[in-house]
């Protein structure tokens, strides 16, 4: 294998991001989308990169798995969103945490939060570092949190293995920092996978999917990590926080459902039994096409109730179908999927295609079967599809290099909810990107569908003004995130809240369910150290 | 309908408990299955009991929908634990509350929980009162709970309407106080199910499912009450805790998930949105006979991870078909079943059908298909293990009044620990039986499988001595949960903690989250008012 480098500023490695004659083609296309010309600009380069000096230096007690090496502290000072990357590609890690820690053990991370706790450092978990939302990212500029002399971020990279495989209940016992494809390639020895997919698959974390509450790619029933987990292991300041591992229980509410989502304000998650699959013998997929939007919408949710539960039941608008090349027609799509290690699935997609005719969808090729006695053919949508999903990161990067506001936003709402939310999200967007920007696109996909109601997520694209992109940015998101507020949608569906939805989440829970949060966590980091800023202040 | 009157000892309706012949021919069954003499004994009347005076009364502010009547606090005594009417028989009511509050209204338990902070009384919430843990028994003899001066009941039954549907997102908001009858009547009236019967379901409200995190009777995916409920409203000492309707959400640690199994320590929840389902229209049932019970537990596992989900997958051992009549040979059987509103069923169960041949089931009778262009059968096994189902808890009142210890208990563990659970299970409690009651039964099924494991119930049949049955039965449930408890199972899956499974609670929850869940406590209702004594002190 290459030795491969991650960007300092984009998402992944750094040979991924388009560049040279791909990126100029992009611009060029983009320039074409949005009336305006677009451009490449030059990235920092490391050299260049000025970091403070560390506000405060690893203790004594922890120095030997402590480092303030300057490319570490750079690489931990982001996650991977907009104005992450923004903030990156002008060269400004004004924000850097002062040193990093590189534990090899629980003992060690229990360690380090006495540590933190002596010394007034902030802990910071650190997974893959992918988070969207400012989840990794405890200094506001310059300063450290309040309270707090600086800041560490705990990687847990070298805690990355498959502890313990038990066959007969398919579950694994696995550490937190293992990454999708770490984890996927010690299960698949034993001919198993997790089969979690997020976006973020390739460099997030089995850590980070459970304290953000990651949603996998497959559209219903088990797809959120929520449930995939069996029991949990978390080092808190008041000691290891471990369940037992149940399939299911009645015992009071739910310990590790507590922990999922709680983005590191209890803990640091360090490891994880949870529920692995036999790997696939049999696939089915086909891609439905709507002349009208709201057909396919009605599809999708006839689908999602119907208990035919097909691993992706993903709808396209017009805009989404065309950008991801899937049509050209200005139709609506339907990408269906089944997948099973038990049985053929003629019968499932058969009931799915028809639920999908009496709804006036098309199926302009036959549906593609593959796996034992099934005839295998290409289904160039699905491929084209699951293709722009997995460079979706990438190409956001490169649209960032191009100097374009272009980000993403995801939320729930219940069917009944749906065709107003879209209207009003898609208007207060598009007025925001012509207020802001001069003009702009958004479009929307389903990435999840439940039994009553979708998980909409929109795409937006508008021109950037040199050096004014972050508040450019700002404006577009806020008036999204007031929209979906207004709509009784929530925030997030799978982006987790991290500082950049803090905002809308303290209007969005409950209130006193947030005196709730603040009671167990001062009961449990009475001193403050984990993720401050965090979920509660 | 005829006016039919509650037991004032034992389950539901008195007419419906076992008496006069029915009674004796039971009495002579369970005589010979025991090997002692059983027979009837007179239970209370009503004017024999004989009830202190409460210790507190009404508080003038909500004197208007409070009552001391005497029968009211005779009817929220107990729970319908095996203790609780063991206790009942005896005409013993010494834990009565001091008086009963029947709210129309949320300000109505808001007025409440504040009258009861003002002057030191516990607030019990009161649903179907079918506890079988001691969860609505908040005192212990004649004292009040620490530093109360009394309990009032606060029963909710005048808030049983279903408030709303949303019929295109399969949704409705009912009030907490509805049973499933009456909530499942208003529903029909939209072509609607929730579709959750846990056995209870005649009696039990959704507010106590919810408190409860309650289990129906479908054995695979969507079961619990838990993944039933898009919000819940619960007025709590901090005010009102209601989340936003969403299908599904990133936004931080599910609010609805602490709500769920809180047991009443934060709050009384009034309301809740719940999925409901259309009605099924399509139904296939089949009961597969196994010479070894061990086959039957490998066909259950794989049908739990083929992902089919069939609505039964309910394994008998041997002991269990017998007492259900279901077989007469020793086999062991599967009972399976499928139901849909959207499609056949036919290429369901052929593949559960296919995956028991291979493990060395035998098809008595040909499955049962019903719906639409399906031919009908009876299935008389399945018909009669659904029968037996719903008159269990008047046949433990029967047993109850033969004097006779008799109950039952519930775990779940994983599929890899399940072999060696069963027989440590099955050899403590027959120890302790032999030990305590000269000898006795014990069976085991299953009411649930997952992917990762099952959740096996047992029953315990025992001959009791007159006037020391509650010792004798403490001392079986004490085996019974340390033998659970050395498997790291749970000590409940679906039945609650309440007061009877504390200590053994206590021990299974990780020690933070215990602080965590003391601080939340702390935070929502700090004068303790609320259902003192359960999950936390």
């Amino acid at each position: 294998m290459t030795e491969r480098t991650r960007s300092v500023w984009g998402w992944g490695w750094a040979n991924e991001i388009p560049s040279g004659d791909a990126l100029a083609d992009l611009a060029a296309q983009v320039s074409a989308v949005l009336g305006a010309q677009v451009a490449p600009r030059p990235g920092p380069t490391r050299d260049a990169i000025r970091l403070a000096p560390p506000s405060v230096g690893p203790p004594a007690d922890v120095a030997s798995f402590c480092t303030t090496d300057a490319g570490e502290r750079i690489a931990h000072t982001y996650g991977k969103s907009y104005c992450d990357q923004v903030r990156a590609f002008r060269g400004d890690f004004t924000g850097a945490p002062d040193f990093v820690a590189l534990p090899r053990s629980d003992e060690e991370i229990a360690a380090l939060i006495r540590a933190c706790e002596g010394a007034g450092v902030a802990l910071v978990p650190y997974g893959g570092g992918t988070s969207v939302v400012g989840g990794v990212e405890a200094r506001s500029g310059a300063e450290p949190p309040r309270g707090k002399r600086g800041v560490v971020a705990c990687d847990l990279r070298h805690l990355d293995r498959v502890l313990e495989v038990d066959l007969a209940s398919r579950a694994a016992r696995i550490q937190a920092g293992a990454t999708g494809p770490r984890l996927e390639a010690q299960l698949a020895a034993h001919d198993l996978s997790m089969r979690h997919y997020p976006q973020s698959f390739e460099f997030s974390t089995l850590g980070g999917w459970i304290a953000t509450r990651a949603g996998g790619h497959f559209a219903t029933l088990y797809t959120h990590v929520d449930d995939l987990v069996e029991s949990v292991r978390m080092i808190t300041p008041r000691g290891v926080w471990e369940s037992r591992r149940l399939p299911a229980s009645g015992a009071g509410p739910s310990p590790d459902r507590l922990v999922l989502g709680s983005e590191g304000i209890f803990g640091v998650v360090t490891e994880a039994w949870v529920r692995v699959q036999a790997r696939p013998r049999w696939r089915a997929g086909a891609s439905v096409h709507f002349g009208r939007f709201d057909d396919a919408v009605a599809a999708a949710r006839a689908i999602a109730q119907s208990g035919l539960y097909p691993s992706n039941c993903r709808v396209l608008d017009e805009r989404e179908a065309m950008m991801n090349r899937v049509t050209v027609d200005g139709s609506s799509v339907l990408v269906l999927g089944f997948e099973s290690a038990d049985h053929p699935l003629e019968p499932w997609m058969d009931r799915a295609l028809s639920i999908c005719e009496d709804l006036g969808g098309k199926l302009p090729k036959e549906p593609d079967y593959r796996g034992e006695g099934a005839k295998s053919r290409a289904d160039d949508a699905g491929a084209a599809w699951r293709k722009a999903f997995l460079r979706g990161p990438y190409l956001q990067s490169a649209l960032v290099s191009l100097g374009v506001v272009a980000d993403t936003f995801e939320t729930a709402c219940t069917w009944s909810a749906f065709a107003d939310l879209r209207a009003r999200v898609t208007s207060a967007v598009e007025a925001a990107m012509k207020e802001a920007c001069g003009g702009g696109v958004v479009s929307c996909r389903f990435t999840h569908v439940y039994p009553d109601g979708p998980a909409p997520y929109f795409t937006f694209v508008a021109p950037g003004r040199d050096g004014a992109e972050l508040e450019q940015w700002r404006a577009i998101k806020t008036a999204a995130s007031e929209a979906l507020a207004a709509c009784g949608a929530t925030i997030t569906h799978h982006h987790a809240v991290g500082r950049v939805h803090r905002p809308w989440y303290d209007r969005e829970r409950p209130e006193p369910f947030a005196a709730a949060l603040r009671g167990a966590k001062a009961a449990l980091d009475p001193a403050g150290v984990m993720n401050p800023g965090v979920l509660v202040d």
